[in-house]
C-alpha cells in the first residue's frame, strides 16, 4: 500500500444540496461523472466525492446508526491566521454550524471547527509548522 | 477557501497501536512532531493524522457517541485491479476488519472494503476512469 489517500468520501441526505454548500465556499464540482446521485471535486491530488450516505453505507456493507460523528475530521489549513475566522464565517453563512470559534492553539497556532449540512467536521487551521505550497500542497516540513 | 484537503485525521483509542497498524500497511510515521499522543503521515500534498479520539472531539467540542462510522469514507485506489484483494488481505493480516469482499462495481471497477482497529471505513478500489500518477495523485480526467 503506497503512502496516500485517493478520495475522501462524505457520505450525505442529499447530493445537490450538499454539493451547493461546498461550491457555495468558493470550490467547482467536476462536470465529469456528476449526477443527483454523486459529485466529485478534484482537490489537488486527491478526490473529494460527495455521495448519498446510504450508497455508501450499502456498498461497504455497514449498518449505519446515523451518527455524525465516527471519529474522523478533516483541516482545511489556511495561509494566514486572519483567513481562519473568514473560513468559520462563511461555512456559518453557507449554513454550516460553528463547532468552535476560531482560537489560540498550545502549539502556536490558531484553529476552528465547523460542521457541514451533515455534521461532517471540518478543523479550519492557521499552522505555521505545516507549510502550504502554491499548489495547495501541505507537508510536514 | 481552495479546493484542497490539507489533513485528514483519524480519532483513535490508541496512538501507538494504530500508528503501527498504518506501519504494516507499509507508511512509514514521520519522525517529525511524533509522539505518543500524536502521529502524521506525508500522503502526496495531504497529511494523515492518527491522534486520540478523545482529544479530537474535546478539541472540536464535538460529545461523541462513540459511533465508528459518522458517513465518511477514505479510498485507497490501486493501480492494478489484482492488487485490492491484496490490499484487503493485508489490512486483514494486520487485523483490520473486511467489510466487503472485493467485488466487480456496475461501474466497471473493482473495489472492497475494510476497516481499520478503530473501526474507520476503507474502500479499495480499483478505478479506470482515475488515472493515478507516478507520485500518487490521483485525477478525475
Amino acid at each position: 500500500m503506497e503512502q496516500r489517500v485517493s478520495l475522501v468520501t462524505l457520505g450525505v441526505a442529499d447530493v445537490p444540496r450538499a454539493t451547493a454548500f461546498y461550491e457555495a465556499l468558493g470550490w467547482e464540482a467536476s462536470d465529469e461523472f456528476e449526477t443527483d446521485q454523486v459529485s466529485f471535486f478534484q482537490a489537488g491530488g486527491l478526490i473529494f466525492a460527495i455521495w448519498g450516505r446510504e450508497d455508501l453505507a450499502t456498498d461497504a456493507h455497514i449498518e449505519d446508526t446515523g451518527a455524525t460523528f465516527g471519529g474522523i475530521a478533516l483541516s482545511y489549513n489556511t495561509r494566514t491566521l486572519e483567513e481562519v475566522d473568514v473560513v468559520l464565517d462563511q461555512a456559518v453563512a453557507a449554513g454550516g454550524r460553528l463547532l468552535r470559534a476560531g482560537g489560540d492553539t498550545p502549539w502556536g497556532g490558531y484553529t476552528g471547527y465547523f460542521a457541514d449540512l451533515d455534521g461532517h467536521t471540518w478543523e479550519v487551521a492557521w499552522n505555521p509548522d505545516f507549510p502550504i505550497a502554491k499548489d495547495g500542497s501541505i507537508s510536514l516540513s
